[in-house]
C-alpha cells in the first residue's frame, strides 16, 4: 500500500455480514488484502460464500486473499519466539511480512530457561537488522536479546501464561522495563503491528 | 559505544557515593559518559568535587561527562512533543542524541487538542525518517501521527496528567492499542530509551 | 417518560422469567419499553411467548415494545463512530434516541488512523450541536473531535480491542483524560445512557 | 475565544519559566487568561515578576489574567458538592464559569449520609437546566441526583477519601455505573473540563 | 451448629464425586447441611444419585439437605436489594437466614435510581435491627440506607454490571468508602456471608 | 447523637480555616464533637487559636470537644490488633468508644505470626460480642479469630506493610475472603467506622 | 534429569498436533516426560492416538509418559492443603514428586476457618523438613503455618475463590506478605513449581 | 532463635517511643535484636538515647543490637544482584545472614543487560546451594539464573525501577512467571526474609 504498510482488516470483532460485505468489495476492486485474528468459524463461513477466495492458515488466524508472492530478497528481518506455545503470535508476524512480499526466518522455542538453545542460533540472529521477538510468561527473552544483539529488538509480548502471567502483562511490561537499552514493543499480542515497524525500520536511511 | 548505544548510568535510584565512584573511574579511564535522570542534588553534590566535569541540563536531568560534538549530519530523526510539560522527556531524547553526535529537531506543543499546530508542522514531521512522539495526558497524538507519517514512530509516554491520567499509564496503553498500525513504545518517561532505538534503526539496510 | 428519559429494562442480566413478567405488565398497562442489551436467546424466548410483541436488533441487541414514531425533526444530535466493530453500540445509542423520536444519522468507520475519512465528514459533524462519538482500541477520535467541533462531545469507550485495549478501559480513560477541554463521559459500551444524556441537552434553554 | 471555550493553562506540571513566558506572552497580546491548578508557590513567583496581574484564589488554585466580568444573566448552571473538603473542585469549576461571566450558585455539604440537607435544597437544584455535581469518597450523591432531577447531571469525581477510596477511582467509577441514566462524568478533581461542557450544553437548540 | 453459624458447602469449585462424599457422609450422621453457589448441573448430578435428597433453588442456586423449619418469631433481620438482577445473591442470604429457622422479608428493587420506591418502604425496612443491602451497578444504596435507617446496615455488593462496575468492585468500594458511618461490608456476592454476620450479631446482648 | 453513631468530623482534607469555622460554631452550640484523622499541624492551629478547647491524641489523630465520661457499664466491645504498628487504627476505635462512653479494653500485638500470643489471650477476647479486629500485612488475624470466637468480628485492615502489602489492600482482601464465615469489613485504616458499626450491633435485640 | 529437575512440558497452552509431536519424539528416545495442566479434551486425542503410552489422572490434570517408581525413602517433604477445592494443585505437587520417586503424603482440609482440623495434624507436619502449603481464598493458612513449623513454608496460592479473591492474587499476595519470616511462594496454581524447589532444597547441604 | 530465625523488629512503621522501649526491654533481658528497614532519622534518635548500642548500616538500613560473630564456616549461600541500586535490598539479606553468623559472598551488577558480566561469576555463584537473587525493573536475572544453576534460587524483587516498573511489581511477576523451574520468590524488597528462607533451607536434610 502507498505507505508501504499492508491494508489489513481485524476479523474478530466483526460479523461475518460485515466481512463478507468486505471481501466482496475487495474482490470486485481486484485488490489483495490480509485478515489477522480471523476464528476458524468466521473463515468456514466466508469460505462457503467464496470458495477458495481467501488462503487461511489456522495457527496465525491469518487469511490472505489474493496472491503473496516473495520478493525475492534475503529477509533483513528475523522472528525469534520463545515457546512452541508462542507459534500463534510469531506466525501471525511471519504471514504478514509473506503479505508484502518478505520471507523472514522463524526461530522457535529458544526460551531463556534453555540459554543453550538461544546461544547455539545467536549467530543466525545476530545476522538480522531487526528482531521479531516473540515471548509470553516473563519476557526475559526480551532482555537477553537486548543484550546480546545489535539490531532493533521489538518485543511482542503474548497472552501465553497463568496466574499472574495470565493476558500477558508480565511480558509486556518485562519490555518496557528492560535494562537493555533502545529495546521497542507493541501490544499483547501484536505480530502484525511489529511486522508492520519491522518493514517500517526498512525504510530508513540512516 | 561497541553496539552504537551510548553508556549510560541511571542516576535518580543510586546514592551519591556509587555516582562518584563511577564518574571518577571514568574521568580515570579517559572516557565520556551519559547521566540520566539525576537530580539536582545529585549533581550539586557531584559538581563539589569535580567542579566542571559534568554539563549539566536541569530540564533534562543529563548530565555529560566529556565533549559531545555534533557529527555534522541532517538528522533523520526528529523529535514531536504534545505539550510544554513534555520539556523534560522530549530534551532527554534530544540530549541522548547530542551525546551521540546527532542534532535532532525538537518540535513541541502539537498536541491534537488543537490539530491545526500539528498541521502546520506536519510536512518537516514527514521529512524525517524516524520520528519520536512524546506525549502524557491521553496521547492521542500517537495515532493522528501514525496514521500521517510514513517514518517510524516510536511513542514515548510521559508521567504527565492527574486523575486517570496520572503516572502515564493511559499514554502508554494507548500508544500500544492504536489503531495505526507500526507505532512502537518505550517505557513512561524513558526519552532515553526512545534515543538508543531510534539510533538502532539508522543503522538498518533495509 | 416523566423526565424525559425513556423507561428502559437491562435485560442481560434478568432471568427469561423476569422478563416476562415486566413484558407482561407492560403490555397491559399498554405502555411502551425499550429493553437494552438483550441476547438472541432471550428474545427467542420471549417471541416464543408473545410472538410479535417486541421489535428486536440483533446488532444493537435492543427490542421495542409499541410503536417508535419519528418525531419528523432534523436531528441536532449526530452518532460517529471510530470502526465497524464499533457498530453494536453505535446503534443502541441511535435505537435509544429512536424510541424517543430523533433520527440521528450514524457516521461510522472515521478513526483516527484514516484521519482523512475523518476529516471528509468533518463538515456534517459539526453541523450537529451534540455527537455521541463511539470508539474502543486507544480512544483518539473524542480527542482529535473534541479540538475541531463546537458541539458537546459525549465519548462512549467501547470494550472492542485486545491485549492492553480488551475492556474498554483505554478508550475510557483516553476520553477522561482529554486535552481537548468539554469533553463527557459514559461507561464502556453505554451507548444507552449516552443518548439520554443527549436528550437532556438537548430540554437545556443556555 | 473562538469555540466559546475558555483559553486556559495547566500550570501544576510546568516550571516557572515556562509559565513566566506564557503570562508576558499573553500580556503583550492584550488577552485574558485562566490558569488552574497552580500553586501558591508558582503564583508567589510569578506575582513577584508581575505584581499584581494575576487574581489568585488559593482554594480552587486558579489564576486570572484580565478582567472576569459577569454577564449579568440568571444562571442556567449550578454547582452542587457533597463535602467541604470537595471546595477545591467546586470552587475551580466556579472560577471557569466567572472567567466566561457566569455566575453560579455554588451548594455546598449536601452528601447523601444526611440526605435531608440534600433535600432541603433540592427545589433550588431542580430549577437549574445543568448541575456539576461534585463528590468524593463513594460519589452516591451523583445517583441520587440523577434520579432527582431532571436536569443534565455532569460528575466531577474527586480525589478526597483515604482507604479504598483515595484518588477518586470509586467515585469516578461510581458515576459512570450510575443506574440513574443520563449521568456524565469528566475526570477526577476536574472541575475545569466540567465549567467547559457545561457551557458548551447551554449552546445547544435543542 | 456449635457456633450459631450454619454449617456448609461452597459447592461451585468441587467435583461431583467430592460433592457426592459429603453428602452421603451427612445423610449416614443424620445432619442437616447447607450448599451454596451450586450449579444446576452439579445438583442433577448429586439428584440422580440420591434423588429428593436436596432442596435446591435455581434462583439462589442453594440445596438443603434436611428440614429447615421455621423458628416462629418475628424476624429482626431484613433483606433489601437495589434490582431484580440482585435476586440470587438476596435469596441467597435468605435460604441461609431459613435453613436456621429465620423467616426475613426480601424487599426488591428499590435502587436509588428511583428513590421514591425506596421512600415507599423505608418505614418498614427502619423497622428491624439489621438490614441486609445488595446492590450491583454503583452501590449507591448502601449510602442512601445507611444515612436514613439506625439499625445495622450489612452491605453485599453484586458483580451484576459492565464496563466499570463489571466483577462488582465498584460497589463493593463504595460500601467500604461510605460517608455513612458504620455501614459494614461481605465479599462481592457474599449473600451466605452477609447472613451469618447477621445472625451473630442477634446474639449481641448490648 | 440521634441515631446513636457520634457526630465527627473527618480532619485530614479541610483546611484549617474549614476546620475552625467547626470548631467556633459546635463550641457556639454547646456540643460535643469528634475529630478524626487530626494533623499534629492541624491541632496546634486551632489549639492556639482555642487553647484547651480539643483534647488530642497524636497516636490515634483524634480530638475530643467536650467531654467524654465512661458508661460505667463492662465493654462487650474489645479491640485486638496484631502489631504495635496498627497502634493508629487500633486506639482512633477505643477513642470512638469512648466518646460514646465506652471503655473498650485494646489487646494489641497478638499477630499470628506468633499464635501463641493470641492464645493466651484467647479466652478473654472470646468473653466479649463484638470483636474489632485490626491488622495491616496478610490480615491472617481476621480468619484465625472467626474461626475462634463466637461474636462478631469486624475487621480493619491497616495500611501497615510495604511491597505488596503497601495501602492495606491484602489485609483487607483477606478479611473479604476470609473462610470464617460471617466476618464483615470496614474500609482501610477506618477505626472510626468499626466502633460506630459495632456500636450498632450492640442496639440488636435478637 | 540432569539439574535434578523432572522434564515437564506445559499442555494447556498447545495444540494436540504439537503435543503429539513432543510425544512420539519422547518415546522414540526412550525417555521418561512428565505434561501437566492437560485437559482431558488433549489427553483423549493423544491416548487415541498412542493408547496406553500416558498415565493420565484427571484431578491433578497430569499425565507421566514411562513409569515413575517410588525411590523407597521416606519423604521429608509433605503437602498440606487449605479446603477441599484445592486438590488439583495439590496433587500436580504430589505426581510432579511421585515422577521424581518421591511419595510425599497429602494432608487436605486443614483450612484455618477449623483450626482444631489443623491442630490435630501439626505433629505430623512438624516432622517434615519442607512443607508444600496449597491454599486458596484469603491464604491465612500459609501464616499460621509459618508461625508453628521450623521446616521451609514453601507456599502455592490457587485460583479457588470469588470475588475480590477470584484469581488467586489474595491468597498470593498473603504468602508475600505474611509476618511470618521466611516462607516462600510459587506463581498461583503452580504446584508443579512448588514441587520442583522443594527437590532443590532436598539437595542442599547446609 | 528457637525456630533458627533471628529476632526482628520491622522499625519504619513504628514511634520512636515504640522503638525505644523495645530496645531498652531488649537490653535488659541481655538479649540481641536485629532492627529491619530503620530511618537515619530513627536510628538518630535512639542513638542518642542509647549511644553505642545500636550497630547500624545506613545502606541496608538495619541497625544490630549485641554482637553478631561470624561461624567461621563456608557460606552455602551467596547473594547475587542486578545492579548497583539494588544494593539496599542484597545488604538486607547479608547483615540478616551475618547476623546468625554467616558470611555470604555478595556479587554485585551482573544484570542481563550485560550477560557476560554474570558469565564471569558463574562458576562462583554455582558453587553455592542457595542462591539469593536480588533484582529490579523487569527481574530478567531471575529466569536466567533458574535456567544456569542447580541449587535453589529465591528472587527478591525489588522496588527500584520508573515507570511500568515503579514498586517491584514487574520484577517480582517475573520472578513468579518465570519459566525456569523451582524459582521461589519473596515480597517486594524482603532481603530479611529471604534470608530467613535460606537459612530454613540449609537446615533441611535432603
Ligand atoms: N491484528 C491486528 N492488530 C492490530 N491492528 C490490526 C490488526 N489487524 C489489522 N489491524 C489494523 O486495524 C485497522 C483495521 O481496523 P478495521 O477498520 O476495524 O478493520 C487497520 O488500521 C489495520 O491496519
Ligand atoms: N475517620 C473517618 N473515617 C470515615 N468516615 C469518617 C471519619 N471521621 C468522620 N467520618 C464521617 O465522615 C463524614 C464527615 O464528613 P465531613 O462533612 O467531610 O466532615 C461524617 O459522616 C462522619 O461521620
Ligand atoms: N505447570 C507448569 N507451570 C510452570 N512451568 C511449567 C509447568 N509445566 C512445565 N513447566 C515448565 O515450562 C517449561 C515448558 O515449556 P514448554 O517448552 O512450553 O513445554 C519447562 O521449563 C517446564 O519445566
Ligand atoms: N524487613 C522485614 N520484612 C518482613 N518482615 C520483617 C522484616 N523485619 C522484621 N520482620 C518480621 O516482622 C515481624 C515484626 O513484627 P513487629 O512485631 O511489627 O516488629 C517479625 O515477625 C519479624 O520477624
Ligand atoms: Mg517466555
Ligand atoms: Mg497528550
Ligand atoms: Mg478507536
Ligand atoms: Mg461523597
Ligand atoms: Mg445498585
Ligand atoms: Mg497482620
Ligand atoms: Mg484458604
Ligand atoms: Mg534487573
Amino acid at each position: 500500500a502507498r505507505t508501504g504498510i499492508p491494508e489489513a482488516v481485524l476479523a474478530e470483532t466483526k460479523s461475518v455480514a460485515a466481512l463478507s460485505r468486505i471481501l466482496s468489495e475487495t474482490l470486485e476492486r481486484g485488490e489483495r488484502m490480509l485478515f489477522t485474528r480471523m476464528t476458524a468459524a468466521q473463515f468456514a463461513a466466508l469460505n462457503a460464500a467464496a470458495p477458495g477466495a481467501l488462503d487461511y492458515d489456522p495457527v496465525s488466524r491469518t487469511a490472505i486473499l489474493g496472491s503473496a508472492p516473495a520478493n525475492g530478497l534475503e529477509s533483513p528481518i528475523c522472528i525469534v519466539s520463545a515457546g512452541t506455545s508462542d507459534a500463534p503470535v510469531a506466525l501471525e508476524a511471519a504471514r504478514t511480512l509473506a503479505f508484502s512480499g518478505w520471507q523472514a526466518p522463524v526461530i522457535q522455542d529458544v526460551g531463556v530457561a534453555g540459554l543453550w538453545r538461544l546461544m547455539e542460533k545467536i549467530a543466525v540472529i545476530r545476522s538480522h537488522s531487526v528482531i521479531i521477538a516473540v515471548a509470553g510468561m516473563e519476557g526475559a527473552l526480551f532482555s537477553v536479546l537486548g543484550g546480546l544483539v545489535p539490531g532493533l529488538v521489538i518485543a511482542v509480548p503474548t497472552s501465553v501464561g497463568y496466574g499472574v502471567s495470565r493476558d500477558g502483562h508480565v511480558a509486556l511490561h518485562s519490555a518496557l522495563a528492560s535494562c537493555a537499552p533502545g529495546i521497542v514493543a507493541v501490544n499483547i499480542d501484536n505480530g502484525f503491528g511489529a511486522a508492520c515497524a519491522a518493514m517500517k525500520a526498512l525504510r530508513i536511511q540512516g
